[in-house]
């Protein structure tokens, strides 16, 4: 069988056409989807409980009968970790302390300024009180996405982290179980998609609501979280996964050829792209996704997401694959070139990049530190990768001395007077001690 | 004409309830606003400069000929800050210049992470490349709007600034443009409303479009902004301003007056509230409202806010006032009490906090520094006062040795292998060196 996966060539004149139809966003655009979304949420506001149950029991396929058996317990938790081979254990352990010590040093504090009339002005900065957390599943259990989300919040010091996540068929993973022994939210329920999200957002008569949802889900869960943010939080929309690996041909072609494929595994609608200015390796490495795609497991998946997604780009030189890869914006981007250091500067847009032939993405997946939720679908251009600053919130302190009063606000009373606001100018006026006099 | 001001007393039982009333977001959101923006983005999205052209034209009420017409000159910035006494320049000079030295030192540099592997683990912390800026206009002008929202973007060293507003009949307000010639955005345009929002989204064949917008403006700007959220970074979604005044009775009852009518002058969906334990303190501040009432230009507007959305709210003590500041998360809280420090780790939710009696809104509004744009209807429960960090991404930089990828890769396959994603698994693996060998 065949490899199907387009050849780009930046020297052909069909390349801008077929490159913006690569990238482009609205084919991505569900009506259905955002209608059925909000549907999904109108029934969980209005009823609460008994609609999370409803979808729940239809959705995830068993019949729950109260709002109890979506409660996935500390002892389940406990009991799948005992349960876990010692190596398993120790693997999670692993990733945990080592995602952990990554976010350790992040919040750093902003020093208050103190301006020449002894006003002093600041930056809080606060973890927020309570945070929703949406972990994939369905399709696969994702372990990895429990440490990779709710240990960042309980490093910026989050109360309470509710974790919620479909369980169909009401099967839960024990991987999953013993990730959320070890890093212990708050609760934990078994309700996915739209009605998670709605539950999280509004809550119902045994579930709170929360301050702020995070966390990546299918194309539900995005149309859901677009649909409830403003009384709620959320950090990104997320898409399909998405790599894109720049090559100057010095990385083992199997290398590469097993990190596009690790994307186009996930599902039909990831995405995986190699740009490089050698033909001969963008053959070597499409004729090695062949050799590897025997024998595979995931082969249908792959093989549908390099048709539908994937891409291999031919470039002039790597200048031309830098400028390309700021116009993708891509989730995850290996520069597998010699000395990528010196070209970190040249890209602008990249949710996280990785360095050099051992960087491979799939290390970042699991083990290296930083989180693996990051912005996908071009979103790169304005997002970050989620870390602690997503569990923390600024505020403003304020404190305006008499002697600072004074000269402020003559200031401010005639800026106020300049835009037709007299009450704000009187407000300011008024802490001018000899103001009774004057006016 | 008496002061129509609803009164609240935690000690009645119908409180919860008005309470609750008071605070209902429900009542806010209106899907006829939310429809036609969306029709408005669809026009701009398909048509570009034609419907760009064609909605200023309509809803501002003068005959746009061309997309140049639209284009605010920086010649017409210098003229208008030329023109402007030399009283106003200085005051508007004051406010940028301390603005910019409040948020000078907030883009705090993270920390590399190297781990025993001599993995580098880094957070690259870089300003957005271009950023659209809406200025809201029409009823009144906000020259203070352009220093507070350009002024933090310009610290970040954004590339871009593309500010755009309304301006009805074709009036651009001299401050407004000598405080454009103060900040010197990149390009600045004549556009409103929901237009200027899909403007700066999608960008026509004149705009390029944008990767983020910030500011703040009417319902219309709110729902576009969130409609087009997505493939474009919004920084939130403002509503009408609101005030919250706690207050033990240790400020002057005419400071407290003119702070709660300085909200309530803003638009009729202003909201104004002030608690206290001291209902005598309530009553005085109460007739002092009706006494600056009288003779008072913006009167009506004033009287229609305090009717439809003030409170002023009786309470036991103290503490019982900091609990409900927290249930409503208001957007500007004022601590007028005596020791508003040792108060502070009792207010969990805020956009700005001003300690004590000489710190007015008023002045925050104008010239204390830090930005003006701040969290609305509860969303100060998770959002964040404007500021540098908003134009800033944070993308992960990832390094991993040989000698990193050896105990890493073992651990990354492992997990991946419990996710059932081969393909990561094997990404991993081919990192390991004796890989070959055991395989």
């Amino acid at each position: 069988m065949t490899l199907d996966l387009r050849r780009l060539d930046t020297q052909q004149s069909s390349f801008d056409r077929e490159f913006a139809d690569l990238l482009d966003w609205s084919n991505r655009e569900n009506p259905h989807v955002v209608e059925t979304a909000q549907n999904i949420i109108d029934s969980v506001r209005r009823e609460g409980d008994g609609a999370v149950i409803k979808f729940t029991s239809e959705f995830d396929r068993w019949q729950v009968k109260d709002i109890d058996d979506l409660v996935i317990t500390a002892d389940a938790m406990r009991e799948a970790w005992q349960r876990l081979p010692r190596i398993e254990r120790e693997d999670l352990q692993c990733a945990a302390s080592r995602i952990w010590a990554y976010h350790e040093n992040h919040n750093v504090p902003i020093q208050p300024h103190r301006d020449e009339f002894d006003n002093q002005l600041e930056v809080r900065v606060s973890p927020l009180k309570r945070v929703g957390v949406y972990v994939p599943g369905g399709q696969a259990a994702y372990p990895s996405t429990v440490l990779m989300t709710v240990v960042p919040a309980k490093v910026a010091g989050v109360d309470e982290i509710i974790v919620t996540m479909p369980t169909p068929d009401r099967q839960v993973n024990d991987n999953v179980l013993a990730a959320l022994y070890l890093v212990q939210p708050s609760r934990c329920y078994s309700i996915g998609g739209a009605q998670a999200i709605a539950t999280l957002a509004y809550g119902t008569q045994s579930i709170p609501r929360v301050d702020k949802i995070v966390g990546p889900g299918g194309a539900f869960v995005a149309a859901a979280k677009k649909l409830v943010y403003g009384p709620v939080g959320i950090e990104s929309l997320a898409g399909p996964s998405e790599i894109l690996v720049i090559a100057d041909g010095s990385t083992p072609v199997e290398w590469t050829a097993w990190d596009l494929m690790s994307q186009a595994e996930h599902d039909a609608h990831a995405q995986a792209i190699l740009i490089s200015p050698a033909k001969d390796y963008l053959d070597r490495v499409a004729q090695q996704i062949e050799i590897n795609l025997e024998d595979f497991q995931r082969a249908e998946i792959a093989r549908a997401s390099f048709k539908d997604r994937g891409a291999m780009i031919q470039t002039r030189n790597l200048a031309e694959a830098f400028s390309l890869a700021n116009r993708i914006a891509p989730e995850h981007l290996e520069l597998a070139v010699e000395k990528p250091r010196e070209h970190l500067d040249e890209i602008h847009h990249a949710g996280a990049i990785f360095l050099g032939p051992y960087s491979s993405e799939a290390l970042g997946d699991y083990v290296a530190g930083p989180s693996h939720v990051l912005p996908t679908f071009g979103t790169a251009r304005y997002a970050s990768v989620l870390g602690v600053q997503d569990f923390l919130k600024r505020t403003s302190i304020i404190e305006i001395t008499e002697q600072g009063a004074q000269p402020l606000g003559k200031v401010a009373s005639r800026l106020a007077e300049a835009e037709g606001l007299h009450a704000h100018a009187e407000a300011a006026n008024s802490r001018i001690k000899d103001y009774g006099d004057n006016h």
